[in-house]
């Protein structure tokens, strides 16, 4: 709590400087305890100007993933309310999981740093190397019957391809259900997973992972992150992690609340602008065979919707889909 | 397991007396420790006689949901195969959903004498008072999808049922989606709770409430018991749990392989057989509203369709459903 006085004080100041008197009546501590905390915050990251006659100033703050910083600014009123971040887990899902189960608010948020055991859909791993990649679960308790689900997952894929394009303005699309691809390379993947019974679900956990500093040599074939996909067009530095979160929770707050008042039509239709998929030849496979055609629409409950050669439409809940050139 | 092996002795001699020498010889144990056994389950309810010069004899066994009993000649191959059973839990479904995330076996049964927490449909709760009711959880990793929940919702009902009509001769009915009535009075209600990505169910707990020797004052209004009902027509005694139990786990067993093989409509053509609604007048209560209608039929993902006053008809997956007389 007192760091985070201490934080409030200094980026009140922006580039002037704070008198260590300031900051102890503030803060309500002696200049020793202040001493101690400035140094805590260095450690974490934070540049921290001390100058005997003029007092602190922030230099800057570091791009880590920690509550504080993630709120700081934070314009949501449901996701992130409550945050909750890790150096290295197994996996944010299995955390938030685990905290729904145990009662957490609507909109709790985990992060880590790294995932051991990331995971994907169908059983898959998702990489999740330390520096460079966002592993974030928000839990969500929406008002959804269990077929309901792939509104879930057609929701926040909306609102972080929305959060992507507008952080590096690069065209990023959605691979139904559950990708994010920039240039046909795979930058972002999300997991949806529920607790629930027959008549509603208790409670929805997104697992989002976006590759954004990562080396390519880090990610699996096929795979990209945002930093490697804007060199092509610029040559700048590491991304802010920091601002990304930011916005993928503001519209997901925004979308999140729109559900609840409009339903789900408007996020078919963003979808629809936003796929990679549409009018596309796919191939799906499903445990049991599989099947090509052309993607043709979704349907109201986020299935994918294929025309086959037959000219029949098929609808398609789970499975496979890969784009045949 | 010297328990057991014990037990397994004796049952195989029936009414006739097995001597000490061989209890000793099998159980490879000294003739004190065999005392000390029999002791130990006599305290369990199992009445053993023992006559110092013709040995041992078991003349009953308790109607106790302990696992040795049910497991007693069960002939099932996935339901059963590890059975756990309490004295009193909150609820048996919170249980076995726990035991299921660390890697619980495919047909873990759960069992309690008594549950403090028993859960019902839409967060309502289920009289789960000591002595006379069965309050058994299973768990299944049925290959399915979420939107197929309620497949395995309707199995449970139709196995449940049958196994009550076979168990107690009466016309028991199933009242969509959960509840089991024998004379339009409540006697058993299912409650299916899953954990589940988009593209599949990771495991189902099917919680199965039955009020078997419970007496009308322990269970709440429109509530009876199996006893209950058939004290209308006979004076049979108190009825065997354990017996119960051993069918509706042999019916859950025939009917989720029976799944597997040949998909859900059989079960849907036996649903439509038991079904105490089919051609009723009913109210249909949701969060949003409600409606009326005659029950038409069931559809594939095992919804209720109902057809409207203006001759529509309208498919109903959750919500309360009142018949109107």
């Amino acid at each position: 709590m007192i760091d985070e006085k201490i934080l409030k004080i200094l980026r009140a100041g922006g580039d002037s400087y704070i008198s260590g008197e300031e900051l102890c009546r503030v803060a309500d501590v002696s200049r020793a305890a202040i001493w101690k905390h400035v140094e805590k915050l260095r450690d974490e990251g934070y540049e921290i100007e001390a100058s005997p006659h003029l007092g602190y100033r922030l230099l800057s703050v570091p791009d880590s993933l920690i509550p504080a910083e993630v709120k700081w600014g934070l314009k949501t009123s449901v996701l992130g309310r409550d945050v909750i971040s890790y150096k290295k887990v197994d996996s944010t899902n299995t955390i938030a999981y685990s905290l729904a189960e145990n009662g957490s608010r609507d909109g709790l948020v985990v992060l880590s740093e790294e995932q051991t055991k990331g995971k994907g859909r169908l059983g898959r791993s998702w990489a999740s190397p330390p520096k460079g990649g966002v592993y974030m679960s928000c839990m969500l308790k929406p008002d959804i019957t269990p077929r309901e689900i792939p509104r879930i997952t057609l929701l926040a894929a909306v609102a972080v391809t929305e959060a992507i394009r507008d952080f590096t303005g690069l065209p990023a699309m959605i691979k139904w259900p559950n990708d994010v691809l920039i240039n046909d390379r795979k930058v972002c993947g999300i997991l949806t997973e529920m607790k629930a019974e027959q008549d509603g679900v208790a409670f929805v956990i997104v697992g989002i992972g976006v590759n954004v500093n990562t080396s390519r040599g880090q990610l699996p074939a096929g795979g990209s992150s945002l930093k490697e996909e804007l060199k092509r067009i610029s040559r700048r530095d590491s991304l802010s992690r920091l601002e990304l979160v930011r916005k993928m929770l503001e519209r997901l707050d925004e979308e999140y609340a729109r559900l609840k008042e409009d339903g789900f039509a408007p996020i078919i239709e963003r979808w629809r602008h936003l796929s990679a998929m549409l009018g596309s030849r796919v191939k799906v496979s499903l445990h049991d065979g599989g099947f090509a055609g052309v993607v043709h629409d979704m349907d109201a409950d986020g299935s994918l919707v294929v025309r086959l050669e037959s000219g029949f439409l098929k609808t398609v809940s789970s499975g496979d889909v890969t784009m045949v050139r």
